[in-house]
């Protein structure tokens, strides 16, 4: 069983951009993070993505605004940095205060600057396979590791768990599109399917995002199945100072014995989606630069 | 084995629709079509569909532009209709000619005029299950074949054949949805498909939009299944006057013994969809009285 490195591959990523960055004569990309309240877990993923920005070469921009907020200001914000030509990207980050409403805020950003291709037209142009749209940094993430691998998908059956709006379909639709990688016939199962383990067996890859710890057992996968696990579930652990540790939706050390090749929980996934944000920023200054 | 009857039902859709029409106050509901051109099917398919706008008492207005006109042109039309507002839905009849970009002119349409549900972000907003977009005509046509034959879809297995960006693939989107119908397991298939028997013979569900007649046979699927057939296709039949008749991806005489429902060809999904345009545009006739 070979271990999809997601630390290493998104490493790649990082210094292939880095290199690329360095090229650019004189303007840099510049990416705007607007933070709203002082959620810990929001602090710490900004800033992470501030640093890689940094090693880079992209400048990054942190706006940060109170919890209480109205969508008002916020969107007024918003505006503004859509406005602004020295902004190529614009990422606001989740979870949003519950008087917000997320899917206005995310559609309010201009969907050239979309880099969390979270805007309603990305996810379209995504679904028509306009390859001008932005490609949400999670289902990217998970092609990017499927393609560096060198995973055969044309004509392979792919199973997705899970049907989220910001990985389990357009992970499935990218698997389906006519592209590499891609050409896959695709099953999305969910919590409604019924004979989930006949259906997962058949799977030439299978991706995993439903957030339930260890949910995909040795007996629901066949030998040489390729596994791609989304879910970062916390479980109580007392030999850990934290008390936690966190694992995926799939029991890695069974499944191991059957696969070819299993992303680990963590480092498969999660490091490849800030790789593909700042993808994405590259992308859409490079867009800009074009006119 | 039960129809399903499409022109039965496409016929109770209209009289409803026709009697919700004839509550209304004072202003009726418009749609414009815009044909360029004068292909001989594209002129049958709009006087069609003017018809039945006409029983239901939709007014509809017909714009006629020459097979040269430009692509500016044809812009500056569809401005017009979008700004005008006494018109509520535009359909601009396909195919055009060469020289027009299809996907650019869909998406010129007002996405609130767009009761074809070919605009991005309509299509963005059936991904994202948001009710407020439009639903292309045919696979919402397929959806409510299914809701009004009362076949269950919640966690049955609907197999999809073919990835089109306006049938498959939103058809797919529809069945997973977490709505009735929907909530279903869905396995898309398509060309690039290795050992394509043994998945359609698994499906409850089985929806045909590949454009080959009589393409899946009997030993394809199990005892039960649901079949709706998308397909219209020509085969040369020179019993008849025209010498062609018309069959649908599935070979019906076949499958009609293991299958439980059917819909035929034609008068199966093809009368549905001048129904689904005319229901898309009462919604954007309400839509835009609220404002």
């Amino acid at each position: 069983m070979k271990i999809i490195d997601g630390n290493a591959i998104a490493e790649s990523i990082i210094e292939e951009l880095a290199s690329e960055v360095g090229q650019l004569s004189d303007t840099k990309p510049v990416v705007a993070f607007i933070r709203v309240g002082d959620d810990p877990a929001s602090v710490s993923y900004v800033r992470k993505k501030q640093k890689i920005a940094e090693r880079i070469g992209i400048e990054s921009r942190l706006i940060l605004l109170p919890y209480d907020v109205s969508e008002k200001e916020l969107f007024a914000q918003i505006d503004e940095l859509n406005m602004d030509p020295v902004i190529n990207g614009i990422l606001i980050q989740a979870p949003l205060p519950e008087h917000i409403n997320e899917t206005d805020t995310f559609n309010r950003v201009s969907p050239n600057k979309d880099v969390d291709g979270f805007h309603t037209l990305n996810i379209g142009k995504l679904c028509q396979e306009d390859e001008s749209g932005f490609i949400a940094c999670t289902p990217a993430g998970i092609v990017e590791l499927i393609k560096r691998s060198n995973i055969e998908t044309q004509g392979k059956h792919v199973v997705v768990l899970g049907r989220s709006q910001i990985v389990g379909k357009p992970a499935a639709l990218l698997m389906v599109r006519k592209a590499l990688p891609g050409n896959a016939t695709v099953t999305l199962c969910h919590s409604k399917t019924k004979n989930l383990a006949s259906i997962t067996s058949q799977a030439d890859v299978l991706i995993a995002a439903i957030g339930r710890p260890n949910f995909v057992t040795a007996d629901m996968v066949k030998e040489g199945v390729c596994v791609i696990d989304v879910g970062i579930n916390r479980v109580n652990d007392d030999s850990r100072k934290s008390g936690y540790r966190l694992v995926g939706d799939v029991d890695f050390d069974a499944v191991a014995s059957k696969a070819s090749h299993m992303t680990p929980v963590p480092g498969g996934v999660g490091p490849m989606t800030v790789a593909m944000l700042m993808h994405n920023t590259l992308r859409a200054f490079k867009a800009a630069q074009i006119g």
